[in-house]
């Protein structure tokens, strides 16, 4: 996959300030790509509201705000991959209830700094996001900022109330699970942020990052696990709890514990790490636990489920058994590859701040 | 009412930093004051998404930014003001759809100027329009910005699909009919900052406001018009289209006509103005037409009736008839005081710019 790098910006591009198009018509302009597929999608952008119907089934909301200079760099974050990552990271919440995700609202506030071809951009990676998902944009709310880019999406997703799936369901002796791997997401910002440095001394220098390519890409165009919620349908599992993984392993296995009253044991040895995750780990120092328990942003979906249920994701390669679930007195731990039993903490390990 | 002026702000109040509080506990801070009344209600805030069910209803849903420097001027606009009208404007929307409105998502980027008792007086006035509106709020994302306060909200809202009104349906013969009164947003704006200059001078200077409290009210205090839906239910009418009134009447019409592939006629004479409205345009030196037209931030409901409906309204002090629906060739027309007919404009007629 080729990354295009803001840094490396052909500057020669033609710019249209946003102030050559009014409100209504910037809105006409970027809305003209909308298509609705989906049935539940009455009416779109274009009245009042959106119209959704969702013939009996329950309706799954979350929002999320994406906040230039907090959430994002664009000096190493193309603007087409926050788009399609704007779209992710909320999307990944609807999955994480067990959800079909059916529909989004965007709004952005901008500022005269960016271009109509820069918002034209924005919106590539937000619409290739709603195919590739298969969600509709049915509304959004468009506006001047007095400074930098922010984005608010809002998703709506819906499913028959006896497969919601929440934080709170965990049982003691269910297992801990996670799909794919984690602490790419963080490391692929670790690899850009070096980069953005090196490209502050030498802006000729053209780096070599396809060693790197794994990582980046966990980092700049994340998937939600769409495909998971899939899986656990055809595999007939229904977990008990479940929670999408944006802040850092350690962060969500406290929330599920928490929530549902429970304590947990945690194997280091089985948390899955990507071969590319542990080179670059080597090479930047840092220990590989650590940035897989406090990294976040990998929006993989970690989940429990009931013993019973171990026979049907056995031997499949998108599901990894970390741990179980305990008596809440247990606490909630880290058995180390030495055998040694460590506290998790909100924010990662002790070894963080050490 | 009395209305808490910033730049009369009492220093001495207590004033945490943000950074006092983590994200989590800010959230479960400013959550912790959230109830769910709405039976569509099925889990509010404290998972990845909230769920609601509609039971076969439709489902409706508007989202807005308020965007400090674009939006707001806090030197006028108390918090607690600000976070009331940031729900009436999402609410509004969702009247306007002739719909039921039930849920809000809140989501808030703030700067570390602010401190905590300040977000607090905000959600104060979030929480009381909740309150007065029968809404609950189920989800929303808090986090920090680099400058300045922005606030996104999502309204959602349910009807039976029968019961649609949407922009489009208006047909020839209809009547125009607007709920309320006019252009009071706009000059309550022109007060405030003519205060605010004042203030910058002499800022011992008390103003006394008593006369212009009406319009004031209107800007800083704005009202969602739930009660115009009921109104109609009532009295058994069903707009064939309806919108509120956000960036003028003039542009409102105009979106209504447009919509509909109709024309029509307005008639200066019957546009509903306040005694108060008609002074405050006198000693300002402005047109009250041309601020009924292009004021905005009124947020009362334009509709369509038929004239079949007219028994049924005629007489209600909540709605006035101010024209009438025609072919799309004559065009969208002001029929002024002197009988001339002028063509609308969408931000205003041409008085506007002379």
């Amino acid at each position: 996959m080729m990354y295009f790098y803001r840094m490396f910006e052909d500057k020669s591009k033609k710019r249209t300030p946003l102030s050559d198009f009014g409100e209504f018509s910037l809105i006409k302009h970027l809305t003209s790509n909308f298509k609705m597929t989906n049935r539940t999608t009455v009416k779109g952008v274009g009245d009042d509201a959106a119209v959704l119907n969702f013939a009996g089934d329950s309706v799954v909301l979350s929002t999320d705000f994406l906040i230039e200079g907090v959430h994002f760099d664009l000096s190493y974050m193309p603007l087409k991959h926050l788009g399609y990552k704007s779209v992710v990271v909320n999307l990944s919440d609807i999955y994480a209830m067990n959800a079909k995700a059916s529909q989004i609202t965007v709004s952005i506030a901008v500022s005269n700094r960016f271009s109509v071809e820069a918002i034209d951009e924005l919106y590539e990676g937000i619409i290739a996001a709603t195919k590739v998902y298969g969600v509709d944009i049915v509304g959004g709310d468009t506006t001047s900022s007095t400074s930098g880019l922010t984005i608010s999406i809002t998703a709506i997703g819906h499913l028959n109330g006896k497969d919601l799936v929440e934080r709170n369901g965990a049982k003691v002796n269910d297992l801990l699970v996670i799909s794919g791997d984690i602490g790419g997401a963080y490391l692929g910002l670790q690899v850009l942020q070096r980069e953005k440095e090196v490209f502050k001394v030498n802006p000729n220098l053209q780096p070599d990052l396809d060693k790197y390519s794994y990582v980046i890409q966990r980092q700049l165009k994340p998937e939600a696990r769409k495909d998971i919620i899939q899986i656990l349908k055809d595999l007939n599992v229904k977990p008990t709890s479940m929670i999408d993984v944006s802040d850092g392993l350690s962060s969500e296995i406290i929330h599920l514990c928490t929530q549902s009253n429970v304590g947990c044991e945690l194997y280091e040895d089985k948390i899955p790490l990507d071969p590319v995750v542990i080179s670059t780990c080597e090479e930047f120092n840092l220990d590989s636990t650590t940035i897989a328990l406090s990294g976040g942003e990998d929006y993989e979906l970690l989940m429990t489920i009931r013993q019973v249920d171990f026979e049907k994701i056995k031997g499949n390669p998108n599901l990894t058994v970390i741990g179980y679930i305990a008596d809440e007195k247990i606490g909630i731990n880290l058995i180390t590859r030495g055998h040694e039993k460590i506290a998790l903490k909100a924010q990662g390990w002790n070894s963080l701040q050490s």
